[in-house]
């Protein structure tokens, strides 16, 4: 029998259902997690007999003339991670009960070498910018051996060929899908024409769903050649950390991390400047975009100011900010926005 | 643990969670609506002083040359209101039991001056029509006393500063997003170019969610000046009434607060006309909008019959009638559209 | 009280809700589908009066000057369908239990005048192809006399009048929206220029949504006079089987009625072919298309990876093959991808 508690965690967050070696889990519970991670630590690398029988050459892609490759340095790595680090919730005037805090996995960045890290941990992970012509080079080393199995960096929107795919496919899975605890694997991206905009990279190991759900994903930024980008730039994941990845109580329903006004991203502009939320689905759920006091022209043409979008989909809201004060931005579903997932928006005059 | 019935209106509606006056309730029976409408009542408006220190000066727009201010007066009030006053569902056959009854919340229009109603309460509220240049100004009134608590006006797609906001900001809430019962504000919204389209107004004040659910909400027209718009103007939203809301058996699929075709409403066309349907996802489910024996151009020039939208986007659906007949529109989500999420539409030759 | 398995069951599956014959049942077992169909099989032919009194005469349409009548013969029959007929999910090495097999409802395409079936029972039914100018012509027959209950063909996208809109409307519906079993309507529909793309039929007699469930939906592809279309054509329907309707342990997440990388479709394209996925929402579920190493220009005409769509909904994504490889394409929800909606994509160089 399901218990209220039960319910409640899975019917908020959307079900939590994994797939690894061979079996199905509804993941209700922190033993479910357990579970598991069990089976993913003790799923072996594939034989890649298949996959390069199959697969002939792929040979890694150069920057086109007059392009460069971009290198990064990214480690899956473990982190104490505070969903709500200022405890409240500015918005709604709400306490949100300490502890907030659960293990969680991220992409940490690391200067050249993996020589030392970038900044604090952040979910979500670096952005990584490029131009077209540009090679996307991601050095990504599995230093998550507590969790003690395979992980990997997927890419959206940017061009690969198989070797550089990221995925786990099984039988037919090739190096980069499958980066065991303590190894490295290089990935190389094409920034082809097609690639301009924003899209999502993500883990797609064996046990990517938990594993993204514990905070592995981030987004790259393609622009082309010479083009800065609008002088505010502003990622932004939709999702959720369910009771079973976090062992706390409730679902928080997050951007970047993080629950509630004051807790999110407090975004700032000025009058003036141009503008740009890249906004993304990071969980099973479908989101809305709303900003409050503005509007932009949506992929169509029209104006819009709160549209669909859902898991790994992007959405990008531009404009030329002309509107300020004080303002909130949330997801327009009622059951995320009331569950933290909502920030301020601070604009100068 | 949850009964069946606790599964079913929870599940059906999706989730109700609602998050009054530093709490978040999960909002399941009409109990716990009881307990998020104490704390709203309790709720003391906010001191403004953060408010008024970060915000300098919003003076209040004026029309542009050539441009009208068009006024409304709308007040808050509750209403029993009847989900299926026909006690019958005409496309499936199936008798809708009585009572379909519950106290809900609208906003009923009012002639100049609040000296009387205009026609009956209705779900959604008055349609809003301006013109680009117009100003849209809202005379507001709290007139739900019995509910105790404060409401807004937050609206969609035009430009307003942050005195018209309309929204509860905690610490940071202005005048216009805590409407006290018996109060009145007036809000002043600019119709910018940006703002042609079809728009949402709802409730955002401290307990949005519940009383947005309750039926708070209504549509905004914005056309270019001079134009009419189509001879056929349709506003549509979808959206639920759950059990904790109505305190009714079941999860209520609602087109204009009203459920099942006969009850719905019965649009009216004929051959030659100009029709359009402004559509609104109006609680926390996706929908999709289907009208037999028609498509149209969609957001990106390609035709469809089927779209998608989220809460509180908006879909337009508009075409030059060309096929007479008795056909049903309703929402393509299964679950939806059996549970009374449809109705007809009548082509005259 | 909800077990365990219920609650799962129906979660997974989203609700399935089904309203015939004056009731609408929430189903979550066997039982339950065996009382909606028995509703179903006492729901008699409803007087055709008032269809009658209200529409006058709609001629059945030819196709224009050029164009030609397309037939089809197609018979909705019950068959043993396996969800998993290679009984492993290639992706996840996982071992797909047997059975997997239940009694579905597909439509089958017959030759000239229901001699001979054409090939055997697919999910969905036969692509219905035709080009501007057509006319399709659908001869069905209810085949299904053991479910003994009425079916019909409703179609998307096409012209049609309300004779052949094939929905069952209560005291409304004409001959082709109650299709008794062993009953014979031939539908005619118009491929006007609007009609131009890819579309769902489904049934959409009274019990549509349980035998929509059940595997009766199919697509419609309308193209320019002429155009003969891409090389490589992929119909793909993304929906599920829950538990109550094959009485199967799981909620069975699918590609074309089958589950899981080695079951769905194997789609193979060759560099330099042009390339077209045409998919549809075929459950209550949202979804998003995602192939790996592959964008396209979305609707609004910018590229994209993974959007969204709905139940009976398109999405076309279409592209000229330039990236050799074995790739995986799946929707992007978690909970689908790790249930078995995913399939294998193999271009050769």
């Amino acid at each position: 029998m399901m218990d209220r508690r039960s319910f409640l965690g899975a019917a908020g967050a959307g079900l939590l259902l994994c797939t690894v070696d061979g079996r199905t889990v509804q993941v209700t519970s922190a033993k479910d997690v357990e579970d598991v991670d069990r089976a993913a630590a003790a799923l072996r690398q594939p034989g890649s007999a298949r996959a390069a029988q199959e697969g002939g050459e792929f040979p890694t892609p150069e920057p086109q003339a007059g392009g460069r490759a971009r290198e990064f340095w990214l480690a899956a790595r473990p982190v104490r991670w505070t969903i709500a680090p200022a405890s409240r919730d500015e918005w709604m005037k709400k306490a949100i009960p300490e502890p907030s805090t659960f293990k969680a996995l991220v992409y940490q960045q690391y200067s050249a070498g993996f020589a030392a890290p970038i900044g604090p941990a952040e979910i979500p992970g670096p952005t990584l910018r490029a131009e077209v012509g540009d090679t996307i080079v991601v050095h990504f080393r599995n230093d998550a051996e507590s969790f003690n199995q395979a992980l990997t960096v997927h890419p959206h929107g940017v061009r690969y060929n198989p070797e550089y795919d990221g995925s786990y496919l099984g039988d037919f899975t090739r190096a980069g899908g499958f980066v065991a605890p303590g190894e490295e694997f290089t990935y190389v991206w094409e920034c082809t024409p097609q690639a301009v905009g924003a899209w999502p990279y993500h883990d797609h190991g064996p046990n990517h769903t938990l594993n993204t759900f514990r905070g592995l994903f981030g987004a790259i930024i393609v622009r082309e050649k010479g083009d800065p980008g609008p002088e505010v730039q502003q990622v932004l994941y939709m999702h959720s950390f369910p009771p079973p990845v976090t062992n706390l109580e409730v679902t928080y329903q997050c951007l970047n991390g993080r629950t509630g006004a004051g807790n999110t991203p407090t975004v700032q502009a000025r009058v003036g400047q141009d503008v740009a939320w890249y906004v993304f689905g990071g969980d099973s759920n479908f989101h809305t975009f709303h900003v409050h006091g503005h509007r932009w022209r949506g992929r169509g043409g029209a104006f819009e100011d709160c549209p669909t979008f859902g898991p790994n989909e992007t959405l990008i809201a531009a404009w030329r900010e002309d509107n300020p004060g004080r303002w909130l931005y949330h997801c327009h579903v009622f059951t995320h926005q009331d569950a933290g997932m909502a920030g301020w928006y601070l604009v100068d005059p």
